[in-house]
């Protein structure tokens, strides 16, 4: 079949929208029609060259919502007309990472995927005979794509679509660091570093769980606005602070918070989350991808002294199992979406939807298809 | 009245055996006859000079075991004839640390403590008119000493002096740091870097819980048949590993760690520490003491995909809880810690004991009173 996608050709150019070929769907795969697709950071890290294990060209998007359409041979978990969230990282739940019950770090098709190839090592994509690559196992950039069974999560249909594809990447790793991650608990003290889409949605996953006080860092006065609509109590400008931001952190939550987030990608703000974590037991959770080559550092007696040092990726949860939780707790009231939704776009104006990221006029730009 | 003890008068000297004069206890303190001492690699970092707030003149030793003689006003927790264990982290049950649940860091004395003061603010030793300073809120090297109640953990009357004093320190911060900071659970993989007195007793906390790979690292070759009496099922010398140890470890542990420990000290180990833990939830646990100065690196990319830098203190113990407890695991057969002693002193032998552990030929010294 046939599909219009936006293409990244080649890195640090637009992507072009052209109509690609499809194959349909393999045995354990599926074919869903993306009916609505965020523009994320991670997909403009891999356009700008930076990500050194990106591949060229590819089908970029990650952060989609639509309906099955097809389904290949084995498909028992979904059917055609099923709402769905592709999944970048999928839940077999059956290799070990998935058995541990430690993680949702499921690394059934990671090999496959790192390679931009369905887990058969082939791509579904080509352009006048020339593969393209799949990208993170979804390529949302496509109005239809195939996607293996265990990377999509099956939603309820009444859910829209050009808001619930956020809860495909942003709204569930901030929300999810809070609730899976970090366990955050009713009357801890929070402090969020950085209030793009991410730190946002953590603070709106503090305010859910009945954190205490919630703090925003950013050194974006204009961002202070936004973080009071998703639950922020404190905000926080360093530039404006006299002295240490740590020790003026620590003060301002009596010893230290109880969690920290760190949603800036900066390792020194990184360094700074940990050390702003109370004493005893405070624990800091690295959520931005740093840039390539830069390390994270700190003394040593932080951690001996009872902080505690965590990553998440895809805010810890399982997609099959929590992402549709996360799609209720929005439907029901429980986190807001529709206000992040900044820009609503057409395939044909996806490039301005990364200008907009870039100059930081977005929360969250959607493609509609 | 007058005690016996070695004081430490400036750094970088021997400690000189004199009769101090000894001031009884004040309220909520108590009066205890150390019966023994361990001789412990920190008292020896004050006493190298190494610890920038070590204070001087004063009497050394943290690790001991004796017998109440005489209590101060409003103490009900303890009584003369009691056999107790000193505690350089005490448990108040009171303070915000206490209360927490999630941490052994009590707060209560912390300032005092740390210069060398009784809670009241002065000490109760002195030598010819002129004050000496406590040391971790406990001066073993003393045959009598005043503690806090507080500072105290009692614990049954027939266990041996001369073993049970290891509990005070470096039996509880390496069992502990499995028990409580961990939690290692039945059928785990365990790797503990460096086989010095802590890393024998991490290991036989993981042999106790039910660790299934327990594998010890150490440069000098003849740790093994030490590590392999404390339940080690592998030795590995990273001098005698072809490439990366790091990758030698995660294969040998089939992805990584659950749980790894550092009994180095070293910051580098402790990197390799956290790299050799399995993706999606390996946890390391730094428990030596680095250097001044020095710090621990790693790209935020390793917590991010699931590994948790924790460190520990004590080994997570509180000291009047769980302390009782650990000397029972000893009573019981559970634990070992004879075969650890491998030296027995009169008090003017206690360099001797410093020149033993420096010289890497000891894995406890313990001055008997």
């Amino acid at each position: 079949m046939k599909t219009r996608a936006a293409v990244a050709f080649e890195p640090k150019k637009p992507l072009e929208i052209v109509e690609l070929d499809l194959e349909g769907p393999k045995a354990s795969e599926v074919l869903v029609e993306i009916m609505a697709t965020g523009i994320c950071h991670t997909d403009a890290y891999t356009l700008d060259g930076l990500d050194s294990e990106g591949l060229f060209p590819s089908v970029l998007g990650h952060e989609g919502a639509g309906i099955v359409r097809e389904v290949g041979a084995g498909v028992t978990s979904v059917a055609p007309g099923d709402h769905v969230i592709p999944l970048y990282t999928p839940e077999c739940r059956q290799c070990k990472s998935c058995l541990s019950g430690k993680t949702n770090l499921c690394t059934a098709i990671r090999a496959t995927q790192g390679q931009g190839l369905m887990p058969d090592g082939t791509s579904r994509f080509s352009y006048k005979g020339q593969t393209i690559h799949h990208y993170m196992g979804c390529s949302t950039f496509s109005n239809f794509t195939v996607l293996p069974e265990i990377a999509v999560a099956k939603i309820r249909e009444d859910a829209p679509f050009e808001t619930s594809c956020y809860i495909g990447c942003g709204v569930t790793t901030g929300v999810g660091a809070v609730t899976n991650t970090a366990k955050v608990e009713p009357g801890a003290n929070v402090i969020v570093f950085g209030l793009g889409g991410i730190g946002l949605n953590v603070l709106q996953g503090a305010k859910m769980v009945g954190a205490d006080k919630i703090i925003g860092v950013d050194i974006n006065d204009d961002r202070e606005e936004w973080g009071r609509k998703f639950g922020m109590t404190h905000f926080v400008n360093p530039a404006k602070v006299d002295g240490d931001i740590v020790q003026f952190l620590v003060e301002l939550t009596d010893g230290g918070a109880d969690y920290t987030f760190d949603c800036t990608g900066n390792t020194d703000v990184m360094r700074q989350a940990l050390e702003a974590c109370h004493r005893g037991w405070g624990e800091s959770i690295i959520i931005g991808v740093a840039e390539a080559g830069k390390e994270i550092a700190t003394r040593p007696f932080q951690l001996v002294t009872g902080r505690v040092w965590k990553g998440t990726a895809f805010g810890g949860a399982r997609g099959r199992t929590d992402v549709p939780k996360i799609v209720d707790w929005y439907m029901n009231g429980k986190i807001a979406i529709d206000p992040m939704i900044t820009h609503t776009l057409s395939l044909e104006e996806i490039n301005k939807g990364f200008d907009l990221m870039h100059a930081g006029e977005s929360i969250r730009s959607v493609v509609v298809y």
